[in-house]
């Protein structure tokens, strides 16, 4: 569920772009009353706003927001007003970068979202990039990370909630067998991971816990300190529990020594349209604070109320 | 260019699926007009009719269909009405299975169609087989084939003219590389033909050929016979030169002690829309005889007459 607040009579598209407009012009930006309208609008609504903007001013409104704003206002305005397959194409391209290279970023963008959103971040890909997302994923990655993320970034898997009980059972054996031999990235394990609907694999790893008496994620947690070994843990926590993966991630954003405010903007960005209640939900039963009350502790200024306005908490 | 003629003035839907219910009806079934209609309309009028039908008797054309026809004539008469995406899901799913298991199918499907077109068949497989179709070819392959096969069914290559020389040239040394040392299924080579745009492949394998003076598929040649380097071959070439590839699987479908029907059918079926007058045109180079001619005399009966009216000789 979403946590964005949109008020039951929305102003027409021209009006907020006019309005838009007048936050940026004259003596000093106004910020509040960008987060105003931008932060209380859902997607379609923000993309008739940018076209609005286009027509009557000739220009991107997410170039002169780029020009007005700065820093981590100005990151997650610009990420929160792109469309959303955008949004994911823009965040998994930068991923594969130098040095923003993230292959945690590319893989939440692949197992999280609906196999047709997925996919319609493929075409967002070509259509800003001019070339595919696979291309470049697999041009930037290398041995296991690449076996892994390959896959996952290609998939389209089937979503109905059909589920093949024998093959639950067959899978999760051949799962146990690989993780006993440390064959993290076995073909099999791999092939059964980025192929199988999450319906069936929930059933796989349902299995594997009665076969075997442990949740595959606790097999998975080794001594010693194996980046690939955590990259398929979180892999799988994406694919069985999104929400859990990002409460994870906010809380050690949050946690951090010096917040991490671009995973922290990522996932409000990201979830405030999708499933932002939720993770509210589970960061609140983890950490016994409230989000939003974390995040005032932790953020100030206009980012901060940008966020609490996007998890529903204006006046927090 | 397609080889299907269809009249000036075709029939309305509910008019032709009349006569093909009167086609059914009466003392044996009258195929002639069978192929007079269904031959003569494309894949948007063959949805009508099939809508047509089933609104008007209340049962599925291609059911009806397969009751009345045999054989041969059964299977591509049956092809050829479905969808194309529905198509290459069936002979996709077909392909997996045990009995008619065909790496080389998959293949062909993956590679010859456009990648908004196999989206379109990975869409058609869930609808229809609750599934998804990299599931089935990753559960039904093994080994180098499974590590090519899987990406092929999965890409979403970028479709532009764009072309990167300077990673032509890269990626040309990689393959060389790769090729010299008969690491046929290494992983940078499959990265490379697997991600890469057509486009850019080309423009890679053109390199190829000025820097080491040889085409790919040459060196790919090796005294030994391999299975997995004559698919790869193959898959080259479907990637660069489709209408090449459909010419060689007709020559030997057709050359064969016995005809190999399913072949013949498959690309007869697939290609008549499509590609299929640059197919003739390369039949007809290679082998000096015009595939008419060629299909008259391997073939009787109605599926020789259904061939002929797909590849646009109804009277050879």
């Amino acid at each position: 569920m979403a946590t964005i607040k949109v008020p039951a009579n929305v102003p027409c598209p021209e009006e907020d772009s006019e309005q838009l407009r007048k936050a940026f012009k004259g003596w000093g930006t106004n910020e509040a009353l960008i987060i105003q309208i931008l932060a209380h609008r859902n997607a379609s609504q923000r993309k008739l706003i940018r076209d609005a903007y286009s027509a009557a001013y000739g220009e991107d409104l997410l170039k002169d927001l780029q020009k007005e704003l700065s820093s981590d206002f100005e990151r997650i305005v610009l990420l929160w007003t792109l469309d959303p397959h955008e949004r994911d194409a823009y965040l998994a391209n930068e991923a594969t970068k130098m040095l923003t290279a993230s292959n945690l970023v590319i893989m939440e963008i692949a197992c999280t979202r609906s196999s047709h959103d997925l996919f319609k971040v493929r075409q967002a890909y070509h259509a800003r990039y001019k070339k595919s997302l696979e291309e470049d994923v697999a041009y930037h990655t290398k041995g296991d990370f690449r076996k892994l993320l390959v896959p996952l970034v290609t998939a389209f898997r089937y979503e109905g909630d059909e589920v093949n009980m024998m093959l639950a059972k067959s899978e999760a054996k051949i799962l146990h067998e690989k993780i006993c031999d440390k064959a993290y990235a076995d073909e099999e394990l791999i092939r059964i991971l980025t192929t199988r609907s999450k319906a069936q694999l929930n059933a796989t790893l349902n299995q594997y816990n009665n076969q075997f008496g442990k949740a595959i994620n606790k097999d998975l947690k080794v001594e010693e300190k194996d980046e690939y070994l955590a990259f398929l843990r979180a892999t799988i926590k994406c694919l069985t529990c999104p929400e859990k993966y990002f409460e994870k991630t906010l809380r050690f954003a949050i946690n951090k020594l010096g917040t991490d405010e671009w995973a922290l903007t990522r996932v409000v960005a990201t979830q405030a349209e999708v499933n932002m209640q939720r993770i509210k939900e589970e960061y609140h039963k983890r950490n016994s604070v409230p989000l939003e009350k974390a995040i005032v502790k932790d953020t100030t200024g206009d980012y901060e109320k940008m966020l609490l306005a996007l998890i529903g908490h204006e006046d927090a």
